[in-house]
Parts: C-alpha cells; sequence; structure tokens
C-alpha cells in the first residue's frame, strides 16, 4: 500500500483563506511537512505531533530539497497520507513542479491542492488590484530572490518592463535597490507608483507605497521586513482612494500600517 | 446603517476550492450577484432565492458594469449585506478594481475575499507548475480578449515573449490563432510546449497540450471550448510525465480528456 502526497496551497497566512479542501485534508492526514513560509496562525490549527518542519534542521540549516524529495517518498512509502504544505501556492515559487517530477519518477500518486497566491491577495488585501481595465491588461510575477546584477540571473527586467503591465515582485524585500534601478534603467518612469505589502493578512500586516523611484527609502522608512510583496504599475495608485472603505471581518487581528511617502 | 460588500472570489470551479472565509460569508450573506464566469457547482450551495444572476439580464442581453456598480450600492445603502461573486479572483481580470472605486466613492465599506485564479490553479490542476527553478523565474498572466491585430490593442505580445517566462492567456479560446501568430512573428520557438486547459475542476474537464505552432490545430481536434486557460512555455512539457501519477478527491466529478498532437 501507499499513501498520497497532497502538494497543498496554504495561502497568505489567515487560516480563514486555506480552501475548504485544504482545511479537510490537513485534518484529517498523517503527517504535514511545512516550512518557513506557512504562517504561524496556520500551523496553529494543525496538532503539532502532526507537524514537520521541513524549513529548519535542528541545527540551524535549512533542509535539502533532496531531503524534502526522499522524506515525502519514504512516508509515502509506509502508507503514509501526507501534506506538503507550502505558503501561498505551491505551483508559484513554491518548488512544487519539482517535487511533483519526483514523486511521480517514483511513482508515488500526487494530488495538487492550489492555495490563494499572494501575488494576488496581499496587494489585493491593501486595495490594489494587479489587473485592471484601464491600466493594465497584463501582469507579470517575478521572483525577487536572484540578483539582477549578476550575469546568471535569469530575469529580463528590460522586457518586463516593456510589457506595460503590473509587475509583481515576490520575496523582494532584500534585492528591491538593484531590480528597481534594473527597472529604472531600462527607461520605466520614475514616477510609476509602487507599493510594498508585508505580511498580509497575518497579526503584524504592513502596507507602505510611493514610486518606482522612491520606493527604497519608503522601504526603509517603514521598516519593511521580509517576507513582503512589490507592486510595480499604475493600480498601486488605487490603493489610497479605496482603502478608507476597505474592511475586514477576518479571523486573525491584523495592523495595518499606512506609510506613504 | 449602511450594508457591507463582499468582492468574492469563487476560485475555478470546484466548491471545494472556495475558501473557508467565502464559505462562511455566503451562508450567511443577505443577497449575492453573480455572473456567468460562476461554476454551476458553486451557485448550487447557495439558495437560489439569495442569487441574482448580472451576468445575462432576462432579455439575453448582458448587464452593464455602471447597472451592476448601481445595484451594488443600492443594496448596500438599504443595509444588506451584499456578495459579489467572481470566477477566479475579483482582481484578476475580474473588474472588482472598478467595483471597489465606485464603492469607495459612494462611501460603501466593502472587504476583498480572495479567490484561487484559474490562471495557477487550472495548469495547476493538469500538472503544470507556471514557475520551475529549472526553465521558469517569471510568468505573465494576459487577458485573451484582446484582438492582437488591432490598434487598439494594449497587449505588447513581443515584449511578453521577450520575458522567457511562461505565458499563461485567460480567456483566450477564440483568439488563440491572432496571439499564437503574434508570438511566432515576435521570434518564440514554435516548438515551444503550450497546453489548452478547458474548466479546470468543472464537471467537463478537458486538457490539450502541443507547442506553439501546432495549439490552433490541436484546439480545433480536441474540441476545447471557451472557457481555458492557455499556458505557453516549458513548464507545459511537465504535464506529460506527472500525469499518470496526479490524483483528485475533489468533490465535483472529473472528466480528464488527455489530447495530444
Amino acid at each position: 500500500m501507499t499513501g498520497t502526497v497532497y502538494l497543498v496551497g496554504s495561502g497568505p497566512g489567515d487560516p480563514d483563506l486555506l480552501t475548504v479542501k485544504a482545511r479537510r485534508i490537513l485534518d484529517t492526514v498523517d503527517v504535514v511537512l511545512h516550512d518557513n513560509l506557512v504562517s504561524p496562525a496556520v500551523l496553529d490549527t494543525i496538532p503539532s505531533h502532526r507537524c514537520i518542519d521541513v524549513g529548519t534542521s535542528p541545527s540551524g540549516s535549512r533542509t535539502t530539497q533532496t531531503a524534502i524529495n526522499e522524506k515525502l517518498v519514504k512516508l509515502a512509502t509506509a502508507d503514509k497520507d501526507v501534506v506538503r504544505l507550502k505558503g501561498g501556492d505551491p505551483f508559484v515559487f513554491g518548488r512544487g513542479g519539482e517535487e511533483a517530477e519526483y514523486l511521480a519518477r517514483h511513482e508515488i500518486p500526487f494530488e495538487y491542492v492550489p492555495g490563494i497566491t499572494s501575488a494576488v491577495s496581499a496587494p489585493g488585501i491593501a486595495g490594489i488590484p494587479i489587473t485592471h481595465r484601464a491600466c493594465a491588461s497584463n501582469v507579470t510575477i517575478v521572483t525577487g530572490h536572484e540578483d539582477p546584477s549578476k550575469p546568471e540571473s535569469t530575469v529580463d527586467w528590460e522586457s518586463i518592463a516593456a510589457t506595460g503591465g503590473t509587475i509583481v515582485v515576490l520575496m523582494g524585500v532584500s534585492k528591491l535597490p538593484a531590480y528597481t534601478e534594473a527597472l529604472l534603467k531600462s527607461g520605466m518612469d520614475p514616477t510609476t507608483p509602487a507599493a510594498l505589502i508585508e505580511r498580509a493578512t497575518w497579526d503584524a500586516e504592513h502596507i507602505a507605497v510611493g514610486t518606482l523611484e522612491t520606493l527604497v527609502s519608503v522601504r526603509d522608512q517603514a521598516g519593511i521586513d521580509p517576507p513582503a510583496v512589490t507592486v510595480i504599475g499604475e493600480v498601486a495608485a488605487h490603493a489610497e482612494s479605496v482603502h478608507p472603505f476597505l474592511t475586514s471581518s477576518t479571523a486573525t487581528p491584523e495592523v495595518i500600517g499606512w506609510v506613504q511617502q
């Protein structure tokens, strides 16, 4: 007998933003492998004896992707039903694709259970629609982990700027100076509205808005820390006008710090 | 007294992919305004006397966005709590941004409740991760409604092709010949893997794969009809290898027709 591996997205952080399906699977599965991008509020809803933290090993080093893959196969082969729990969605910069391939190669049945990606929901929670008929008919989602000044970077910021659509950068707090510089150099308007949303739907949510040119100093003055989502494009200007009427009935407490420059 | 308007995403179609929060709000709200992009399976879970179809009027014509905006304000002003229910997410080509602005201008409190966008979940359900460390460090999501041959088109397919990332086209079945032609003309490799996913998680799900060059004939031979999601990029090739081990415990029945050329 072989168990099933569920590649499950936990959404941006609020347990109420899990899907009905993810909630049910989390409540019945044998083991949950999670990392540090899953919010504490979500983890608090799962009995700790069923959780395995694969984000950081007891020695403080990161668990390698290979070790995680092997653990998934080992547990499923021992007839355990396993959730691999991710922040956001497993297939949006979550390495879910690599895990799916590994599982298929080892003939382990698996299911993909999508989650609310923070690429869409973090801006949304701040009142920023990532698309808009009037000003954004496309959106590019990109990882901010790569350093654009290094030759091995595969992100072509110039082409991304040229699309004319919204740009959403995930995990892009520390390299913000490098990629805003790359976008400015490629000719993007320095006054393009831009925003940073830290820990959307977490207990310590924080929103800061500025322009492509001012966003680094906005980040520093507002004290924005990872994890945060960056939004660059006309849509970022929408936050200010709608924000006073934006309410939230979310289960987790929210502290929205509205910082503007 | 003023009611609250909830801009709620219903996800790709399976009611199990509603968020816990959306489910609770749908079960308690006074009125639900929905259109034709919400799946019948989701609508079946809401008492019909609380539903108003704003997709098509009794005469067969489409309800205008202005009429929908006015109806939301009128209901909220009459102290009703109202859900504006969308397919996918309200802020991904859902006109949620326009509704949010209108509500704010009329001082109506509103809440954004994100949904699973089919831009991520439809490819995922077919075993296609829209990003991948090995081959896709960015993804551009674009509407296929615009005709690229018309001068008023705001979609710059050449720049989108140049990003080198995955391209996901929503509502792009009918204009598939036009935008695949635009991508080929801009120099994109004709053998780039590509896939179409029709009605992901609906009763009649259908997946067809090919290449940028063959996708139009694949569409015609497979009989792919709207609504469907188009994925263009190396990641589309991943579907074939993982598909045999992809399972689904979804509540709605699924018919996955796997068509390849």
